[in-house]
């Protein structure tokens, strides 16, 4: 668990910022929101960063933790302030101490953002066939692409770019792009139908130039494996805040509501629907913190770069953005009828939760991708099977 | 099966009217939208009016036909052209001569609108909650009261209104109100989460008078219930036709989408899928068009009304609204993981076509209602079980 | 519907011989079971044959009556007593004149069997891989081969056999073959999970010599696959008649039950399920009499052989048994946690009903192989979709 | 994790003793069965008891892992095996030093049972309804009443008895009786569908008489509450055990079972169904393991006879038993389709693992019971909302 003093500043925060109605948060409105400056202002923006780079050097299992009160408050909130730890975890590993230095220092110190760009329009479940390239020439890297979807990256301070080698097209690059460099293009920001308080956009590369030095270290395609996991982990996480957003949005309207010769409370078709909910929820829970303690037991070995290189994906984190999302689609879809006609509106804020819900089954590779991925890893290969 | 010159009609109608995007059909527009005169140009407006009033006189199975053509275009545009039927059929009914003849028949002519009221903010599954009341006035009825929700009542010619009666509280009335009747106001328009071509409202009356004749033959209850037979079949056939749409979404796109050696449609897995929403699909439809078949041969019958008065609600329509809510929301779910990244943008309309099929298991009663209702009135009186 | 005299005669049977408690249904007695002798008593043994062979010429309509009342009492019992239609409707297809005269006519008069012989231990899902061969010899056709599954073979008058040509691997032939023909080996008889009052046989052919007259005109695999309709939605009706008992073997149980401060039934729980339960049993009902309206359409045409012939496997028959597998397996689900620990003793015949059930989704294609087909026959072909 | 050592112990009895086919182990051979003896000889039996009663002193959390691998060669072994877990326990917890002595140190020297009698016929669901009375007499306890299922009971050392007070019916007693006792009858064994290996028992007490100091100290519904949470939490396990053998089951045939051009392992559905199953399985084993660190958190404090009886049942072995019993039969159900017709026969487990995952949401509270015991005791009392 999270130390209390923090869970009671992210608490607070939730409270006084992310009770005012889904008006603000659900309209696509200019990002990044003037809530996060308030974020800021607890100290805990980008709260995983290393204590070397002066950040808080907070746990996933922290991180769970201060997600989950996160999301239950909005979960496109809870996306755009941890989604940097995708980027920002691949650095950590694979960069040089001066990448590190340079890039992760003032995120500590601005509570400011990353980003990271893997997927396109032709590479979607298949990051094989990415086709923007990146070229040596001279000292430098020069990119040329477009990248379909990344989170934070039209207000993002650095871009990591997972690009293919112009030189050997087997071979992918993970580089660190500032974003202000000349020739990087924030083409569009997508009409997304959920999370609408975060901001996901199409980014262009013309000749895009950065030192060769910007490179991670490593397979891109691994490094985005790798960077996956903790973003994934709470990606779940988010399922979990939304679905005991929706459990308490359940309880609250059924205290008032008349039903029979009592109020909604007593129903006991209301009382099974909730205790199957409950139930669920407690699953996610564990799963995503069974996650989060192997994520945070291969860092805390001697030399998690290495052990991250050779096993890639964690079957837990896969399993629990899986799980999360099905069983959180589960209650969403339950929640959704709970209300009579006004579930139906925009009067309660159900409609948004469930659209909102529907990310953790989409985002960072649907479910099918995952179930492909789960089998060819982990049930294919008899000695890991346990 | 529909006649082919008709179902031409609407076909042709939904391809020039209603794909021009989602833009104006989710867009929460001034109702009613402009397209509905263009359908009122078919000819084909208010199709199941009887020919007595000068309408088509179309069968209930040939609405269920034109409706799911209808749904496969916009849920929201069915729903606004089909849900008058509640009001009509219990009028044709339960009206006096007098009454179908100056209310059924300029609906005929015009292709106008009539609103059925029946839930409140207190009387959603519970009607016998209701507490707008009919005082009988001389000659004369007055209500008060407020409705909850009631598609169509901001523009609709005349209004059913159920209210329990002042004189004895455990009746019920079904009342027939002009909509230019002082004392009635429309009080607001809601905000739905989906079929935002469609209006509905919430409508106050404050000493609204109309003459104690608009009163229809029977208890207001039941003719509730009995219009809502045909109204809950079309609800379900538009599942249907959401469906149809979602279907043939995938399918499009994965002709196109690049997947391993070849394209998405060549995908084992995503044949399975399609398979699977193919079956529910056909059993969605043979549901809707048995109900349709029951309701019909009571209509053929010699005596109507009181075939339906002794019935009341027809399992059928209970159960096809049940089956395709879970079914056509099984198919959305599906369907809504189909498109990776993108599926989650308004770039597709899958999102809206998701908030559109929720309505089936919301309207009109939700799933919890409607068995409760099956299981009283056709699993615990054994001589009706088969 | 089918007469009433009809029905009255099978829930006689149902009730006088079917009501014996499972211990003889479910014991793999000696097949065939002295009962069936009794069902032949009432004149409806094999009740689908043509009037012409001496058969009641009943439709497919009238057969799905019948069997929901069978399968109700026992559905091993509804099994062996349908099954032989697979074989007659193609030998009455596209057998000669002399065939049906020589082969149905016994049938009829003496209410006998006959087997259909598809499957093998290599050729399950993809029938393009049949070992059994048949050879030309003089006016002779020469069988060699193992068939893995089929019912009734081991006291059938004759078998439908499908084979490849010796002559033209691609080439596949049906051929009739009376179970006294030497080189016929029944090898054994299957220890089933369910439907114990039927009997499965793997078969053996050495040598096995029929007239060549007995092969049925047309390709072998799709003359099976149009004996399959017929069956497939029979199957599905045996789903259809065990959901029913399901339905009231919990009725029963949950009037005397004490359950709070009184019983079962008046539990809002119990009363959500079974709701749910009989909304699902009332669209299987719909859905089997769909795919039976759909095939007596095309043998009601001018040319029913050449119809099924163009159209091989009905759509309805496919989602029909499709549809009834899952969603008589969600009830048997269900109803196997009504019972408390009771339910998990052979006290009550749920656990049997639990395992006949699960035929439905097994026998004659699994859905993995009938999604499929679906897809390629039906979804794939745009002109065909509606 | 379990010791290596000991992990190595089980796996070798396992594969020693359970994998001789299901006959013996499903045939309901006379209880005990022999193999139990072999288990005894591995220094295993009753792993759980308390070092200062001469056990082995292991967690639950080292049960579970204990608990996974013999259920994974045969649930009804498993089962037999540790159930005495739950009268022990609350010895352990509840007796005194005298009775701990007199009745845990034989079991840990012999490797015997005992047996825990709490539901009767009319008191399934709700124990208040128990019917069985304790009388005081002199310094004597008189037990009258039937006891409906308790498993080992036949060859059990003791028995906790919980019974009604006969001088005060609103409190209950949990009592230790001696099974050689005068007047303790075991009336039948009971015929169950699954976990065949195992025995189940009705047993009656006609003024069975004990000495009051039998009685454990505390509210014996209570008391039974506290030792359901061991039990459930390793029937939960089971179910992870049954998975993981159906998992492997589906592995094994389809690397050989020719499929389209390859093997059925290469094919995409399939691939898709075993990632699924397989996260299943890892989420079952996350919260079965999280619900075992709850347990022993609790034991390891410095008062857990007062903590647990403060507590009462866990959040967290409710929601193990209940979502294990969901995804286990998930599992169960696909599992099951996935032979093709030979899934439907003997000549496979799978039938038989299908009707032993079937206990894990039946046996100690169906879901019906947990729903609302999750919703009264955590989802209605906000302080303990998490």
């Amino acid at each position: 668990m999270v130390a209390p003093d923090i869970q009671k500043t992210v608490r607070a925060f939730v409270a006084q910022e992310l009770k005012s109605g889904p008006a603000e948060l659900d309209g696509l409105a200019e990002a990044p929101l003037p809530l996060y400056d308030r974020f800021r202002e607890t100290g805990l923006a980008n709260w995983w960063l290393p204590k070397e780079n002066g950040g808080q050097g907070l746990s996933l299992s922290d991180s769970v933790d201060i997600v989950n009160e996160l999301a239950y408050g909005d979960a496109g909130v809870a996306f755009t302030l941890f989604i940097s730890v995708l980027g920002t975890s691949v650095v950590s590993l694979y960069g040089s101490p001066e990448l590190q230095e340079r890039h992760l220092a003032p995120m500590a110190a601005r509570g400011s953002y990353c980003a990271t760009l893997g997927s396109e329009r032709n590479a979607g479940s298949e990051l094989g066939r990415i086709e923007t390239v990146a070229t040596r020439s001279g000292n430098d890297l020069v990119l040329n692409g477009e990248k379909f979807f990344s989170t934070n990256s039209g207000f993002a301070d650095f871009l990591v770019v997972i690009a293919a080698s112009a030189e050997d097209p087997s071979d992918h690059l993970a580089v660190v792009v500032p974003r202000d460099t000349p020739g990087l293009t924030v083409v569009r920001r997508w009409d997304v139908i959920g999370l609408r308080a975060s901001a996901t956009y199409e980014v262009r590369f013309d000749d895009c130039r950065v030192p060769a030095a910007n490179r991670l270290a490593g397979n891109g395609l691994r490094l985005l494996e790798i960077g996956l996991n903790a973003s994934r982990i709470l990606i779940a996480t988010t399922g979990l805040g939304i679905a005991r957003r929706i459990r308490d949005l359940c309880m609250e309207y059924a205290k008032t509501k008349r039903f029979r010769d009592s109020t909604l409370v007593d129903s006991p078709v209301f009382a099974a629907k909730l205790g199957q909910m409950e139930m669920q929820i407690d699953v996610m829970k564990s799963q995503c913190r069974q996650a989060a303690r192997d994520y945070d037991e291969v860092m805390a070995g001697p030399d998690p770069a290495t052990a991250f290189a050779r096993q890639g994906t964690l079957k837990s984190a896969l399993t629990a953005k899986m799980f999360c999302g099905q069983a959180g689609w589960e209650i969403a879809t339950v929640g959704s009828e709970m209300f009579g006609g006004l579930g139906y509106t925009n009067e309660l804020p159900i409609g948004k939760l469930l659209r909102d819900m529907r990310y953790v089954s989409i985002v960072e590779g649907g479910d099918d991708v995952l179930r492909d991925l789960v089998f060819s890893r982990y049930v294919i290969p008899i000695p890991r099977r346990s």
